[in-house]
């Protein structure tokens, strides 16, 4: 390769290196930083982000950029260098209108909403943090002028799904409401047909933990490539190939917090840990977007993890560390348990069926107030609205209704939860596509042999990391634009049969 | 203040922040990064120091500091203003003559150290770290040229004891010698007057460590402002004046491990702690020297933590954590045993009256092979030659000799351990001066009664930072300069009592 682009690479590797420290300090102020930490923190995490952003929009890498350009013109569209280049393109151009003041002011006001967000959600109470949402919103806005916008912001703000508009997910989201409130109320009319009642009671939370450890690493997981720790929320931070983190939460009363918590976060620690190595230090080391980030801890959380061959090969292990909790189910019982489908407050402890719901109530909150129609003040009374419309139920308070995410503490970027939802489309069509690739899926998994969809994975998609969009990449993978028809016939299919409805 | 104080206290504040952000992310390094993540690692920490370095050593920083310059010029000699520019301008001066790549490589040589020297020390292998060493002589030497000197090398890397030098520590050492080895010799000859043996036991854990943090948070460490980890090598490591960590290690073997490694470095912590907030984000927000800030967790573990006051107040709430490994001992035995005299081949498991010829020796061998005396291959050999002549003792292998200290993997900065003793020489002096104003202190520390020391030096001592040189501040807090008399006092008098030598 030429000199512009060893040049880039360079350059590129500086921005990087600071992102990371950046993900380092991120990571300690969500596990181990103590209470008096988080005021100084601020103005680190403030100088780090405004430093990379200020290099990485800097004229140098304009030109060098483009002296790369031309290096790169004749190879072929896949080729890492090739994609190295337009990617980061398409990011310089979008990071240069956005002021470096906005950058550092954004960093300051996470830092400073973090640990009032987590007393606010303590004490639930929503008038202590609404002046940090109302910040949000304020950053999000400007955000969205300063990358520009037709007529939503919410537009500008979905830039981390590169190709998807507010109208399209819209429109997904109404066919979504289409499907799935009749079938909520037809598993309703049968909601006897499963106990979940086994997954409460007291499970010390040790063997808990050591427990989905074991779970992760069988998935594919590498402990000698990150680490698991405990947080408020759960979530996955990747430093480079050899360091992507977990974290993870127990309750002594709940089983299925840490099992499911933990194994959606190593979807997403397999994903990172699966990028190949020589994108890294480039902004190519990521997922091709947050929603397909999310269609890998999915895939990993639900479509296996609550699949009937997974429980027939874990409830033993399970049982055998809970052995008196568990006496009375068996691996059948303990399946149709963690499938129950039932309306409820918090969203990660939502069931496949009704998860969607309480993402498209936040996209509509969200837009609400980007778009004027709603005022921060007003947000708990809407949010309780909304659940009651969509689910039938509604929050007692505000820690079990608005407050309950750490995402709005996240100043100046709103827009992140449609992902959710696009990763369960994703990962509905994906494992269609493996189904045909690994005819014996469901024999494997069964036999805890999870090599052949960790290979299938790898190949065909955690090791291109951003090299593609989340259109080429499925359009690559499986033959097809999104669709969220998979992920429909997925949920009628599996829930229509635990609940005898059809 | 006029407006070059004000940019001058920006820009280091920004030098500041990416220094904080080198601080968590070594600390990280030592407590949590999982093995993949120390090769990615490097990078990172050679970019952040890159470029904190880059910035600090700016025509722009020149000129502001002209301009500051001429703004404090009128101020008083301690004013904060005042200490601020002329502490930054010795700093500054000191690093422009420091190229950017050599700081770099520093940074880099010492991450590829780390794991290194942690394997080479569990394997006991010393050919395996030598290169690593070999690197380290190297850079240190690159550093002390580009610093200057005039014939010793370990003059330059002195800076960290600002108005020191080598052939002052000389004379030092050869005085504590002097003292020391009859002592030793005289101890030796009544060896049996201590019994340590109910020290070594089966002690959990978790008890031992419970009972430290107790200890520590009495002393006036804050847990609020701070934290407590696990390190093979125990550390203290300040972010920002509201975060200044700690870590410990613990034998289940060996009750005195964890409990003096604890207070040792609370007393680093409760120095951190007690630096006045107002010099946060400044060169100022550090202690003096290395060698003040030893004195102070060499006075608490030392000159309290092993006095016989402090072991009438803590030993009940000691025994009745382990009440049958410490049945058959009281206080006044409890006292005695963690002052044992005997040569052994740990450093920091040394005690009191031989500890300062651990530190002799790695002074001299740090010159010969800086001064080309000594091959890194023959570091093994020497280490144990002076290990007979000066302790009567011979490591059996590398891992109790040479390899036992973490210093050398920190690359480019030999000329560390000499602050050690200076720690205990500053202490016994200060201690004298404490002495002065807290008549009662020895019934303050039976009755548990910490707070009016930690006062004294919070006053006298801490919320400076390092605004004074440390003969500045010995001279203001004991009207002295500094005299290794008040140690060999000191000790002289203790061990006297102890073994009945008088």
């Amino acid at each position: 390769m030429g000199s512009g682009l060893d040049q880039l690479r360079e350059v590129l590797g500086e921005v990087s290196d600071l992102q990371e420290a950046i993900r380092v300090l991120l990571w300690d102020q969500e596990t181990y930083l103590p209470a008096g930490g988080f005021e100084g923190r601020g103005a680190v995490l403030s100088t780090l982000g405004r430093r990379a952003h200020d290099l990485f929009v800097s004229d140098q890498v304009t030109r060098q950029l483009e002296a790369a350009e031309a290096e790169v013109s004749s190879l072929d569209f896949d080729s890492d260098e090739a994609s190295l280049v337009r990617v980061t393109r398409r990011d310089q151009e979008r990071e240069r209108r956005i002021p470096s003041e906005l950058v550092g002011e954004m960093a300051e006001a996470s830092t400073a909403a973090a640990p009032v967000w987590r007393e606010a959600r303590e004490k639930s109470d929503y008038a202590m943090f609404a002046p940090h949402l109302a910040r949000n919103v304020e950053l999000s806005l400007r955000r969205a002028e300063a990358i520009g916008f037709e007529s939503r912001p919410f537009d500008a703000l979905l830039f981390t799904e590169p190709g998807m508009t507010t109208s399209q997910l819209e429109v997904i989201f109404v066919g979504l409401k289409e499907a799935i409130v009749p079938l909520v109320k037809k598993i309703a009319a049968k909601a006897d047909a499963v106990d979940a009642s086994c997954l409460q009671g007291d499970f010390p939370e040790g063997p808990q933990l050591g427990f989905v450890n074991t779970v992760i690493k069988s998935l594919g997981y590498s402990f000698e490539q990150g680490r698991m720790d405990i947080s408020t929320h759960p979530f996955m931070i990747g430093m480079n190939p050899g360091d992507v983190r977990l974290t993870n939460r127990v309750s002594r009363d709940l089983l299925t917090m840490a099992i499911f918590g933990g194994i959606h976060e190593s979807g997403h620690g397999i994903y990172g840990q699966g990028i190949s190595a020589a994108l890294a230090r480039t902004p190519l080391w990521e997922g091709a977007s947050n929603g397909v980030h999310e269609s890998q801890s999915r895939l990993y959380e639900n479509l296996i993890g609550r699949s009937r061959p997974f429980w027939k090969h874990w409830f033993g292990e399970l049982q055998a560390l809970f052995p008196k909790q568990l006496a009375k189910v068996d691996a059948e019982g303990f399946y149709r348990a963690v499938n129950r489908v039932a309306p409820s407050l918090i969203r990660v402890e939502a069931d496949e069926v009704t998860y969607n719901l309480h993402i498209l109530l936040r996209f509509e909150i969200e837009n609400d107030l980007l778009e004027g129609r709603l005022r921060v003040e007003d947000v708990p009374d809407a949010w309780n609205a909304k659940m009651v419309e969509y689910l039938g139920v509604e929050p007692p308070n505000a820690a079990e209704g608005s407050l309950q995410d750490i995402h709005w503490s996240f100043a100046g970027e709103l827009a992140s939860f449609p992902a959710y939802s696009l990763g369960n489309l994703i990962s509905a069509q994906l494992l269609a596509a493996i189904r045909k690739d690994l005819p014996d899926l469901d024999d494997q998994v069964e036999a805890g042999e999870f090599g052949p969809l960790l290979g299938w994975l790898r190949e065909r998609v955690h090791r291109h990391g951003r090299k593609f969009t989340p259109a080429e990449l499925l359009l690559r993978v499986t033959g097809q634009e999104l669709d969220a028809r998979y992920w429909v016939a997925y949920a009628e299919r599996k829930f229509g049969e635990l609940y005898g409805l059809n």
